[in-house]
């Protein structure tokens, strides 16, 4: 089964295209440069080279939240509209779990903790225990503070990995933390590597749907709602 | 420092970006096509999406082999002509020691057995450990066969995990032994990221070299030599 995975959640954007678990491309940019102009260009640029047409790929994965909301309509947009001329299946993945995915069949044993930085001192997070490479999940998707999120890593026995777009900021505020580590460069962000494997997962289980109901999972309200709401509120009561 | 890398060795082929460490852009592809073909338009496409211009980068890096011997040619004859016209510095490195560098910072402790397919029953080998996320060599590249490499192995306490082009014909040939792996597909092909890592390595203890300077390395003699040899002895003998 091919599938073209996006990753969009965050400053990084990467695709990429598997079969039957097989990496048979990549590309990924982490150069502060904007989704909207260089996530279709890299898409056809990986299908040019490794020789696929769009009508070859059998499933389409998206990081589908939570994450940046623009980098997320970016990426689930990009991929309604990839998947909608041949009715192609989808699947959106948690961008947290999609993370863990990345310590699949790693012989280490780890709590990893994936997470997002969500400013105001918040994040998105989920831990994953790895067992000799083996993935699952020990929390929900969850935006918390950074005091909560250290709260449940004082609690875990042995070590912690860091990863996500957030690794740097919990690093610097878990300095006390000594069995916490940051990942290594290459397998910290967010990568659509990911996304393919815990969409294959998804996939087996049955959990596609149509172009049509993909939907972006915020865990949070936009901050353009959240103003809205608060100046509706002041007006309401001025 | 920039780091432009590139890695051609094997039936995949791959360039990366890094920057003092950071992942800028990757892009690899493994779909059996013609690296003389593939490889520069991925450069392009790499340094167009990361927003780099060629004059940016301060040193190129390949791996130099053991490898396929057109694939050694096309990576080392690209990164002299990339290198060239501004006289930027450039290293080879080791195939099989930028396999390992993909675990490093990796938080697991194991043998790291990098195998490449010689054909012939050989493989191009060298092992590594793998000390809770730090890296060192524990034997030189060469070309074995693989029952030389499975003595080896036996000898090894602990998990092995195997990777490179040359891990599924290994796994084949060492299902006996019960603490082998194969490392997860993301992880397991060579590619340009650990090429980078491995260059910076390399960078740092002064080992760069001119354009011009830049030579493959073979390990074995390549075949058609093997077999110009073989028929000027026979047409000796006869």
């Amino acid at each position: 089964m091919k599938i073209l995975a996006v990753e969009t959640t965050a400053t990084a954007a990467s695709c990429c295209l598997t079969d039957d678990g097989r990496v048979l491309g990549r590309f990924a940019v982490n150069a502060g440069l904007t989704h909207s102009r260089t996530l279709l260009p890299m898409i056809e640029q990986l299908l040019g080279g490794c020789g696929v047409q769009p009508s070859e790929i059998d499933l389409y994965a998206v990081a589908a939240g939570p994450g940046s909301f623009t980098g997320v309509r970016i990426g689930v947009a990009a991929v309604k509209g990839l998947a909608l001329p041949g009715n192609t299946p989808c699947v959106g993945v948690s961008t947290l779990a999609a993370m863990a995915r990345l310590w699949d069949g790693v012989p280490m044993t780890a709590t990893v903790c994936a997470a997002m930085d969500a400013r105001c001192q918040q994040v998105y997070t989920a831990l994953f225990a790895v067992k000799n490479g083996v993935v699952s999940r020990l929390t929900p998707d969850e935006a918390i503070s950074l005091d909560e999120l250290k709260d449940k890593l004082v609690a875990v026995d042995g070590p912690v990995v860091l990863m996500g777009d957030g690794a740097a900021v919990c690093a610097k505020a878990f300095t006390d933390l000594p069995n916490v580590t940051v990942a290594p460069a290459h397998l910290r962000m967010q990568d659509a590597v990911g996304v393919a494997a815990e969409a294959a997962v998804c996939a087996e289980r049955g959990e596609t749907v149509a172009a049509a109901e993909l939907l972006p999972v915020y865990l949070r309200v936009p901050q353009a709602e959240r103003e809205l709401k608060a100046r509706l509120a002041a007006e309401q009561n001025s």
